[in-house]
């Protein structure tokens, strides 16, 4: 099946790019967490939603969430790890394979800036997706960079298919991991790789492996979609949220600073429209 | 006293911002309908609001007034018809005199064209506030031209000064005015002045008057603002929602399409981050 408009992210933008496509009666595939965006999630207070005072980021990401099931709008809960522009439609890569007319990034930002080598060796030996690229590492050792506790699933999931694996985190409290994997709590400061394999370099110290996953819950814009124009960790939009590719529109973080949540959920409404418009221009 | 922040308009644009301005711990001056934007209000049925599912438009404006409410808020419900730039602050002219730091614009957009005449004989016979110019037409005869029934209380006000009033509503429905003024169901074309006084053309019939008075929510962004860059109905702004005049904001319908409620809510709140971002400077 081919979409009319895929939005990769389910934070506030998501949503609201999702909820309105639907109601323009376009065919809408929404990826991200079905509990959606974890950062709305774990947000102590949201106090300037207009309309929804003094709420949770959990109560919001529920408004949200029971506004979609009223809708019938289903998340499809995969992470896409790249989107490539064919012409008159997009694929997106991600544990499957998906085609749409058109696309919105909606994403959010990376937190915290890529490793150095990281980006080098992307494909190389470093890897950001588990489900991916698990199977290359049958049997063999890999280290895992996990940015947020969503990462243990995927560190679980690996755990039985590699012989070894070190998980560390880069965020602060509890790990919930399984008993074979080792945790180590050390900040890295680059990767590493020669004919021995992986190095994960932290000062003095480092810790070999085959293979090295760097895991976050978004992947630096212009790495996602080749071509696209970005400014920073931002993409590069008009008002009317357009990039520079036609048919691919950006909302949110990933749009641009403030990042707020009425913010990102205006943008989503504004780049649906937008959408809508390109797809009514490509049928003429 | 000076504001730091005056916001005009109370639909979810002027809302938002007042939202976040005052959580930044500005002085906040609100002006417009207390019971919020008479549009939204009159909205069956909205229902891309992420969040607030097939609410109506009535019953958003409640819960945006109920946030307000919650912040202590106040609206001030007064209409601005001239905001002028005085170097480090602004003047904005209503039935008061306010001053204030910076302005944001989110008085949405002017529901049709201005008549042909009306714009060239502004402060010549012509008048958009009745409670500025009654005075004026003190036992003199006018024309009142309203645009939504809340002019009918503007009317009702300026039959207590004029001798004779007619009253034209430029809306379907039943008016409720006072008895002593006439009302005439039929669209003007033009507005003609000359020594005989000012005439409202009908095609073939005119209506002679001394006063027209020209009643409509909104105000021309470029009228209302001296030097304010506007394109077609709408005012210019970069992303930042910033307009090409320093320490003034425009947001919502106002500042384009498409006219969308959490569109308008989205901008807003980068509007008042905006100002913030400019009183910081000024600071320096």
């Amino acid at each position: 099946m081919r979409y009319d408009i895929a939005i990769i992210g389910t934070g506030p933008a998501g949503v609201s790019a999702a909820i309105t496509a639907a109601l323009r009666n376009k065919t809408v595939l929404l990826l991200g967490s079905a509990e959606l965006s974890p950062k709305m999630r774990r947000a102590h207070l949201v106090r300037n939603y207009p309309g929804l005072p003094e709420i949770s980021g959990s109560a919001l990401a529920d408004a949200m969430k029971a506004h979609l099931n009223a809708m019938e709008i289903p998340v499809t809960e995969d992470r896409i790890t790249a989107v490539y522009a064919m012409g008159d439609y997009f694929a997106l890569q991600g544990e499957n394979l998906y085609e749409s007319r058109s696309v919105i990034l909606a994403s959010g930002i990376v937190n915290g800036k890529t490793l150095p080598g990281e980006n080098e060796l992307l494909g190389r030996g470093v890897s950001w997706c588990a489900t991916c690229d698990a199977s290359l590492y049958r049997g063999k050792k890999v280290v895992v960079i996990g940015y947020d506790t969503e990462q243990e699933k995927e560190a679980d999931f690996l755990s039985e298919v590699v012989s070894e694996i070190t998980y560390i985190p880069m965020y602060a409290g509890e790990t919930h991991l399984k008993r074979e994997i080792s945790v180590l709590r050390e900040i890295p400061k680059e990767i590493r790789s020669d004919e021995a394999g992986r190095h994960v370099c932290f000062g003095e110290r480092t810790l070999d492996a085959d293979g090295v996953f760097v895991l976050r819950n978004a992947v630096a814009a212009d790495r996602l979609v080749p071509g696209l124009e970005t400014e920073g960790p931002h993409v590069k939009t008009d008002a009317m949220m357009r990039t520079n590719l036609p048919g691919l529109f950006a909302c949110g973080d990933i749009a641009g600073r403030p990042y707020q949540y009425v913010k990102s959920a205006g943008q989503g409404n504004i780049a649906a429209l937008s959408a809508v418009d390109y797809l009514a221009e490509q049928e003429k």
